[in-house]
């Protein structure tokens, strides 16, 4: 028997039509790439996303078709992710810190139809055009005023949609259609692209917003740092206009000074993004002297957000840090760092380590750590295995099958994603990483964290950069080796930096070797490439063997 | 093309397992008819429910029976809600309130199989069991040392429960299907059955805990005092568990006193009920000049909030009200009075206007106010028309097809659900209720608010009660009577009243004539019978005619 609710399905468009309707007067400021600061409303962004939807239909783009974007975070931006969605086409971000055979890659795999980009990205468009035959137009988000000079037969974003009525009513169909796109990209192999849809968009939007994960009320002005490219911009341009708040966006200006001025201009209360963007804000307010009238919240992920940033934030800045975890293939929520009554009671010492670890689960998403032989460990904050994941905003395949199936079946029938993350939860469900399952070293059935080793090295001030890879042993199975970039003039010997490590780590952690080194290879994104690591130093004899 | 994402229904029973996975140290707190507290945690709970779904195995429920509850607010009505959600049977939660008539007629009109109570309705359920011969069973919800001598063969709870295993595997199914019913209680007719879906209650409880709704957080206490048989106690006992509150049962006692004395023995900081509750709390502290030690936020709705109270509970007790709206048709959230930006910045004054009205709706609830004709009225805070509404947990139709298709549909195809009810709205998205559309009275093709009438009248010193009806007029189809209760020995003349309406509402609404009475007829639940008013009065000659 079923209930005998209203039948509607879940739809991207629905939320800038609640926005439109319930907040039409609430602002959408952007930085532009052209210059100055472009200043509308939720009800101009929803009649341009109208027009665009039909400008796209004009140009031939059907239900199911990629469009893709290589754009920072703007207006024009937001007005393709809706248009795109809304319309039953698919909203295609890309990377375009990626190599350039990379975005190749992708358009192609995507098979997009059109791509649009910011002028920022011309050179890279006109690199990478020839080799993507399939694209049909490439479309400049700006106005004729500001269309460059081109190799290329550019379309013009703003002649696009002048041309076009915003009489357009969004259509309804099935919430399972796919709505967006985003690759990953991978240490490892081709990227995969994760395919959304609008029921796993919308239901992850409403998690969003709750007070203990993004906590977006009516009367938060809300920055997005973290690009639109990456992974929806955890939510923000879906549950910004669920809960009608007032959206700056910082176009490619990512430096201390931009974001602190745009911070203070546009009265800024939340905001998130990756630990690097917030080094700088913080180096420049330091270096001015100066505070934030207005910036209350910052929610921080992408990778571990340092223990030390959390402390500056909060008790220099009276800015409260929400550290989070997610990945791509998790739309990306899944974990933030709230606290429980528990904890809200706890000394301000304890809740700082406990700041440290990314988090519980919103509800809808299920989480749970395993052995080798799936085996689910204990929640003891000290057991680390693989973390696997659950959730109607999580990934099931990639598209085109790339890769197989990732799932993992338990005892229970029960299907999870391997997040490829290790990590450790603790009694309370706090969950903290603490390596990713290919780094991982396995020694003597027991495993060791390269993170922590990485994390020990790098508190040493002659240290620079560290990176910990496992390397054959031929009683152990695997034994970690120390690869260590020296910071410029600093003398370090071996046995000094290996005395650093007494007392900190448990014995059997101790590196069994170290390896000084110039530099260390790194991937687009700027992690350590140990997969290059682990080829380089495959044959490295460890002192005893 | 369908994105890629896990396909996992939305399913009542993981908002309890999530709950018990995250916050299963988290409390819940019941004040017991028996007498004393009852103090568990969440896994405790899901333990218990896990039993009691499995005894309700045992006594043959299948998919889709209806269970009966008659029962206060309390854990073991908790563990109902999701044993027989979660199983796939559906909670059928009785407003014990009722007519015992009207009583008998929902539970065979459902059908329920078996019937929860507390001890409390002992009398009525030995009262209407000789009518409900489809009913297999009657439980009490009590222990054995507790139970009562009755003409009835009872079973026990803790009896039912004991004898069967916790383990319980919550099956995966269908979204759609029913999860709870709940009968409208109209002025007109038979009551109706709402009957909800797993979808719907899910989709409703993320809505519910957003920051602009009921804002709950895992550091809330919360104390539902609106009752779980009145529309799922507006949402609590599942958006506690998704959120990972600490919940407050009040059980019977629901005076002052009592509900003080469970908001400072166990630090509520949240709260939700109906106007009256509120009117014996704040007596209470008054009399006793008491604070509030962690009480800061009460939602309240079922009927329109007296702007004193929200005055008196700001003001004097520092405790924030949200004013909302729903029905039971809508599961029951529609919106909540809080603000936006603009709204934040008012003076006070402004800002208790503004919290007078039932606010905006929650991203998932669209609205509109029309005309007779169907055509949408503006958005100016003064036009006002029926109010429709839509949404994913808004009601397509009642159970049994009761009432035909209460459905309208617009020029672009969109149903609504008409609320009998009829509103303003104003340019920020704010909706006031002015009447219930049958009591509205239209005069000459324009419609007067019977609730404003009433109201300028009950502010009159004399009066104890009154209410407007419409009586046929033959020039201007209908006109007002004002009907009223004098307080007990108070003198008060039809012109003196009618007086006291010149420069409080518009000219051609003061009332054509005036009757007084002894006392007005009222429904089950407390409120003015207006069909038997106007049944009587439909006669009634007035003054020029």
């Amino acid at each position: 028997m079923h209930g005998l609710m209203m039948s509607m399905p879940l739809q991207i468009s629905s939320l800038l039509r609640h926005a439109d309707r319930y907040h039409g007067d609430t602002q959408i400021v952007s930085r532009t790439v052209e210059g100055g600061i472009h200043r509308y409303t939720y009800s101009e962004a929803h009649r341009r996303a109208r027009q665009l939807a039909n400008a796209l239909g004009a140009l031939g783009v059907r239900p199911a078709d990629r469009i893709g974007t290589l754009a920072w975070n703007g207006f024009r931006h937001f007005e393709i992710y809706y248009a795109t969605s809304g319309s039953a086409a698919i909203c295609h971000t890309i990377n375009p810190r990626l190599f350039p055979e990379q975005i190749v890659y992708i358009v192609n795999h995507a098979a997009d139809q059109y791509v649009f980009f910011d002028l920022t990205f011309l050179k890279l468009v006109e690199g990478i055009a020839p080799h993507c035959k399939g694209v049909r137009g490439w479309v400049a988000m700006t106005d004729k005023a500001h269309m460059p000079d081109s190799t290329l037969d550019l379309l013009c974003y703003e002649d696009l949609i002048n041309g076009h009525s915003d009489d357009y009513t969004w259509p309804e169909f099935d919430e399972n259609t796919a709505s967006s796109l985003c690759y990953t990209s991978g240490t490892t192999g081709n990227p995969k692209g994760v395919l959304y849809s609008h029921r796993s968009t919308i239901l992850h939007a409403y998690a969003a917003g709750l007070p203990d994960a993004l906590n977006l009320a009516a009367r938060d002005v809300v920055m997005p740092v973290v690009p639109m490219f990456h992974a929806n911009a955890w939510s923000l341009p879906y549950a910004c206009p669920l809960a009608g708040c007032k959206m700056v966006f910082p176009g490619a200006a990512l430096d201390g000074a931009s974001v602190y001025e745009l911070f203070e201009t546009e009265k800024v209360t939340m905001s998130a993004g990756v630990p690097t963007v917030w080094l700088g804000l913080l180096q420049h307010v330091e270096q001015h002297d100066l505070r934030f009238s207005t910036f209350r919240r910052t929610v921080i992920g992408g990778s571990a957000c340092p223990p030390a940033m959390i402390r500056t934030f909060e008790e220099s800045y009276d800015v409260q840090v929400l550290h989070a975890w997610g990945m791509t293939e998790m739309s990306p929520l899944g974990t933030v760092c709230t606290f429980k009554s528990q904890q809200a009671n706890l000394d301000r010492e304890a809740q700082y380590a406990l700041q440290a670890k990314q988090g519980r689960p919103i509800y809808g998403v299920d989480m749970k750590i395993v052995d080798d032989d799936g085996k689910e460990l204990p929640w003891d904050g000290k057991a680390f295995g693989d973390l696997l994941v659950r959730g109607p905003w999580i990934t099931a395949e990639y598209l085109g099958g790339e890769g197989g199936n990732p799932l993992r079946e338990d005892g229970e029938g029960r299907k999870w994603f391997p997040t490829g993350d290790v990590a450790t939860i603790d009694r309370d469900g706090f969950m903290q990483i603490t390596d990713r399952s290919k780094d991982v070293i396995k020694s003597g059935g027991e495993w060791i964290s390269s993170i922590d080793l990485e994390n020990t090295a790098m508190a040493h001030p002659a240290v620079k950069e560290a990176a910990v890879i496992g390397v054959v042993h031929p009683k152990w199975d695997e034994r970690p080796l120390l690869i260590v970039v020296k910071k410029p003039g600093a003398a370090l010997a071996r046995e000094e930096l290996l005395q650093f490590f007494q007392g900190k780590v448990a014995k059997w952690w101790l590196p069994d070797d170290v390896v000084f080194v110039d530099e260390l290879p790194h991937t687009a994104t700027g992690k350590v490439l140990k997969t290059k690591l682990r080829e380089d130093y495959k044959a490295h004899k460890l002192p005893g063997t």
